[in-house]
């Protein structure tokens, strides 16, 4: 059996939803990658007896490493590991070198502002320097300090915010009490395969043929997501099940080839961003507001093929700024194919750009007729040269879905007109 | 005591974060404005074993009521209904009225649709509509039904996809069974104030002379989270400890009065939308490729008073769609105020808007210079016949950070000119 892991996760604007947890899914994707089994994620609140309540759940379920993430700042509600010090039994005890470098980091950090007591800012920090005795202590990225305390359990102290956790995390997994704690881990590979367009229950049939046709399918561990139209089928297996996954690989394309964008997990923006490479691309959005250039920007580099982009939100906008014809929006509506290709014309001709997309929708919750409810939208893909690409979809769900959503069909359509499909 | 609950998160895509959790946070927040203390959030995968340990812990720390989400689908890693079954020691029933509903909604969704064969999807879908003994249903809002199993604890469970747990979850705190199971709740109250600009250690000291000086300060339950720059401080408390949040209050409005930007809990999205009524903004983009446009049209009637905007990424696009004069930029660089200030005015020209926000900076991870390091970012705020309001930061973190914090920056430089101050 491979090594297990749990991850607590304290903070009560995390609890409560006030802020978006990520150190739980990052630190579980780690673990994966180091082939440690990941059980359970647990969430509290910065309480300590709920803090403990969690470390003794995980302890009874019998994992071998406890990864925390918050509760190291410098305010009273910051109690992790204070508590994690009495689960392991451990007295807590001041660093007086760790606090000296503590203070030499808040010394750097205020020494251009006037405004800050620097004792009392020192006092507030002094806390973050009480580690348990006999603890393997983690450096400060910011200013807190993480800790490794050794045990059954052992348990790995970390920051909460992300920009401080994952690089100690790397500085963590080197120390001998985390290599320790997940000798045992076991060797697993996992895949990823990514379809557009299918519905969850097709492809559950398909798995259903599977379990039933694929030999070894049993020792492939297969998840499966929808989400905004893609589906996701990631596949964990140990090495030696690999022909039963190159048998569930070939019967997904055999079934579903013409739905499969991705088999090596690339996601439809790697793709793109790759296939732009040596063109220019510019984007005229209307009901996605900018959402797709800032999808498109996204990635460090976007500026060798990224022009620009018009956010045309009102009529004139389109009209002045596009050069969409006004009579073109009178007689076929602003949402419409003929103003979607108007509009991505106009973006190539603005930009000077190779290829424009260009999205115009009813994203709600007004503005939705009977022949154009709200969710319908339309989108044209136009390469200079080329004839324009052009699609019209409802669809489902709020404002905030349609405008997801529409900016993955855009970036799907974009992929398969770059591909020359 | 009030009223405890716990929320139990299944899927494993959501505990490998392949997906985020958006119902644990969402579901915390009804609790609360129900009065019902959330202690603990849970996550685990599709494995029926690991969430049956987590409905024991729940169990076994006393809660009310359990809320699960998710593993309803049609899908055979989908067990949450039986598993919950099991665990409250119920059968599992095959309701065919259920059933025949089910079958009616799959009728309505393939309809259109020729490549599905129904029956194998009737019957993967049959599965959905087995149920625990003497459970209450909640009737599907996609294809899948939720139930309430009254007990000690009560256990609710919800589907996965948001759209369908928040309908559905308005049904279900109406049904008599969750109803008495959190008959014991407390009233609280919640407040929120939002600072921008002050460090988290600042606050925390003034919270430190609150509790020195404010009587009562123990009955205030306060939370406080940094994000993006902008600090949120909320504190819970029944209703007979008013008088000592009005001390705090007017602690924190004496100490850090200019940072505060709200009291009432609304965003800064919320005012600046309330600001623009009667007026049309443009933007133009660099470094942050469309974020703020696509921030501005995120909320329901944004064309009311968003114009357009321009994400012009190369210099080309800033002289030729903003008439940016070439030599400014040659002088200056891309990423300057007198960029930022011919940007806005461009802006403010090409969309006849009544203000223009400009944001150029380095968002990383290449670009930077020892004069302008990544992270530099300049904005302007021009109003038509005022003069441009600028500012030029530099801000922590990675490509995404900068351009998240940004956008954030650039709102906050919006809401102050627009309030006049």
């Amino acid at each position: 059996m491979s090594a297990r892991a749990g991850i607590v996760v304290t903070g009560t604007e995390v609890l409560t939803g006030r802020i978006q947890d990520l150190n739980g899914p990052w630190v579980a994707d780690r673990l994966l990658e180091l082939g440690v089994e990941l059980a359970h994620i647990t969430i509290c609140g910065d309480r300590p007896a709920d803090i403990e309540a969690q470390l003794r759940f995980l302890a009874a379920e019998g994992v071998d490493l406890i990864v925390t993430s918050g509760g190291l700042g410098p305010t009273a509600d910051d109690l992790t590991v204070a508590t994690v010090a009495r689960f392991c039994g451990r007295d807590l005890v001041l660093d007086t070198e760790l606090e000296e470098r503590i203070a030499e980091i808040l010394r750097r950090l205020t020494a251009r502002r006037s405004d800050i007591d620097f004792d009392s800012l020192r006092a507030a920090n002094r806390k973050q320097a009480m580690v348990p005795a006999g603890a393997t202590i983690l450096e400060p990225v910011g200013t807190a300090p993480g800790v490794v305390v050794p045990g059954s359990p052992t348990v790995l102290v970390l920051p909460g915010p992300p920009r401080e956790l994952q690089p100690m995390w790397r500085t963590a997994v080197e120390t001998d009490a985390v290599r320790d704690a997940i000798a045992g881990r076991t060797e697993y590979r996992q895949e990823t395969v990514r379809m557009f367009g299918l519905p969850e229950s097709a492809l559950a049939e398909t798995l259903r043929e599977g379990e039933r046709d694929v030999p070894g399918f049993e020792r492939l561990e297969i998840t499966t997501c929808l989400r905004r139209g893609e589906l996701e089928i990631v596949t964990r297996y140990e090495p030696d099940a690999a022909p039963a996954y190159q048998d569930l690989l070939t019967l997904l394309r055999d079934r579903h080839g013409s739905m499969i964008f991705s088999e090596d997990g690339s996601l439809v923006d790697d793709q793109v961003a790759d296939l732009l490479s040596g063109r220019t691309i510019a984007t005229a959005e209307s009901c996605t507001g900018g959402m797709l250039s800032a999808r498109l920007t996204d990635r460090a580099g976007a500026s060798a093929y990224v022009a620009g982009g018009a956010v045309c939100y009102a009529d004139t906008a389109k009209v002045d700024l596009l050069g969409v014809p006004a009579d073109l929006i009178a007689t076929h509506g602003a949402v419409s194919e003929p103003v979607a290709v108007a509009m991505a014309d106009g973006a190539l001709r603005r930009f000077g750009a190779d290829v424009a997309v260009a999205v115009t929708g009813i994203a709600g919750p007004g503005g939705g007729t009977d022949t154009k409810p709200v969710g319908t939208v339309c989108f044209c893909v136009r390469q200079a040269g080329s004839e324009p690409v052009t699609r019209t979809v409802r669809l489902p769900g709020n404002r905030s879905d349609v405008r997801e959503r529409s900016t993955t069909v855009a970036m799907h359509l974009l992929r398969r007109a770059l591909r020359g499909a």
